[in-house]
């Protein structure tokens, strides 16, 4: 399987070394929208510009797209799938079906095998709620998500005048999760299920007190929620937050039983030091399945929910029968 | 889908309820071995006896088989894949490489589907197993049972010579699910992983301290484990140790990054009050999937692992994308 990686941000790293840690996978190359000297691979691959993909059209199965899903992937994925079989991260749930509408037409106009949306949420997570709904119908869903960086609320403190860089961890609030892993079904508000803990590097003299009011009071991002601001050097925000962990749990309780009195958990929690190399290696084990489907002539788009689990994996049946059900 | 249940035990009963769980679901059927006048459907479904079933081969779109993997699903599944599509929740996991060649053959001779070991181990626990193997190569592996009654151990204790009831709760030592749970890899020993907790009712008269020894030196069922063994009444047996609860954890830790320096926890668990409801209610989901495979047109026998996903749930695949993933 030869798969081929566009844009070297963490993800892309990720992928790199996802790549080497699969025997099955060939690693093309990496394409950059940046110049491609002053690009270098962690581990000694290729390095192409993007101008040069052109000249790939035969030589890479799958196509790994890390953009951002904000600007970038829209309109990345579905050109790239007019020439390759593409897969991308596209995590904005909102936008998911018409991301899904518009990558599905290209690549069944130009013949060709997509995914959208592989990762952890959306991703494992969305597997999770999938299976534990089939399992259980009559029930009620949690996801929990943290702790962990959220880049979209860094971004949005680092917006504010005074402010020279900062990182926000999302928290899910313990004793409500522990409660709801006994089997506890409470209705939650969204300041009941995370808090939200700032780290903030500000100018000299900057007016701490008005920064943090500014960032508390911030709709959609930290209104709704426990704020803690945290004001720290430039050296301790380097050396203490720099990292890209994450976390998270997806639990359904369900009941069963003549008169449904028996009730059931279910959860699936991730611990992730690193974020964008968690969320490569899903893509490069979902990219396997999609070669595979390419070979039985699939063409569109795709999820996770069209993969069969066997696909997924570098491994034959009868190990599979022996070692793993 | 036009659903039959073969065999009215607890899962047969738990087939029965998330029958009526599940709304595309028509239950077409009980069909029993034991005299059908004495079995009571416990929601007024029909009963048959199994010496009618032949009579409903073009009627039953799946037949949901509920026997003992000890003795009876190596025959019973093979034989009756020769004229329905079936499935099963075969739990023998030494045997499944077995089991699975022979119902494959039958389902295909005769141009069936089939699907064993249907459930939660195995069942979603694989999956699991299989997801977190796929996405990180690089790792450990954990399974830990209950806390939860099991049913062979329990069995072992009751022929005892002056046992005349015993239940045997398998109960995983917190301590090292919680170490796991935090990262760390342990090399552990059976000892080490989980404990036996054993409540009988003897004879009158009978040699406690006799009977304690034998049970705690039985060698693969409890010899290799910390047995705690309690002697109760029959009342007290009956009031306090009457369910059927389970639970259990799939863990798996692994590493990422240039250099494995990024490690990674993925763990799955169920909280089940009632083992055998769960397990149908998974038969059920896997049955409606199968189902969709039948009208495909594919034939042999499949396991969890062949399963789309979006094939487990009665939800539109519009629906999913928006809600699910």
């Amino acid at each position: 399987m030869k798969l081929g990686i566009y844009g070297y941000g963490n993800v892309g790293k990720g992928v790199e070394y996802a790549c080497a840690q699969n025997k099955d996978v060939e690693l093309v190359g990496i394409f950059t929208r940046r110049d491609k000297n002053e690009v270098k691979s962690q581990l000694g691959n290729k390095v192409y510009s993007v101008s040069e993909l052109k000249d790939f059209k035969d030589k890479i199965d799958i196509l790994i797209i890390c953009g951002g899903s904000a600007t970038e992937l829209p309109t990345m994925t579905v050109d790239l799938a007019k020439d390759f079989n593409v897969i991308d991260t596209f995590d904005t749930h909102a936008n998911i079906p018409t991301h899904f509408k518009n990558v599905d037409k290209s690549a069944k106009d130009s013949g060709h095998i997509a995914m959208i949306s592989c990762g952890w949420d959306p991703g494992m997570f969305s597997l999770n709620r999938l299976y534990a709904n089939a399992l259980l119908p009559t029930g009620v869903d949690y996801t929990f998500w943290g702790k962990g960086i959220s880049q979209g609320h860094s971004d949005a403190i680092r917006r504010i005048k005074g402010v020279i860089d900062a990182k926000q961890y999302t928290v899910p609030v313990k004793e409500v999760v522990d409660r709801i892993l006994k089997g506890e079904t409470p209705e939650l508000s969204t300041r009941q299920k995370h808090l939200r803990e700032c780290y903030v590097v500000v100018e000299e003299g900057a007016d701490k007190e008005k920064i943090a009011e500014e960032i508390k009071n911030m709709p959609n991002y930290f209104a709704d929620y426990d704020t803690t601001v945290n004001f720290i050097s430039k050296e301790e925000l380097i050396e203490k937050h720099s990292g890209m962990p994450h976390a998270g749990f997806v639990i359904r309780t369900g009941t069963t039983g003549k008169e449904g009195e028996h009730k059931h958990t279910i959860s699936y929690n991730l611990k992730l030091d690193s974020n964008p190399e968690f969320t490569a290696m899903a893509t490069v084990a979902f990219a396997r399945a999609l070669y595979k489907e390419k070979l039985n002539g699939t063409v569109g788009c795709l999820t996770v929910f069209d993969i069969r689990p066997r696909d997924l994996i570098d491994m034959s049946y009868e190990e599979l029968l022996k070692h793993m059900l």
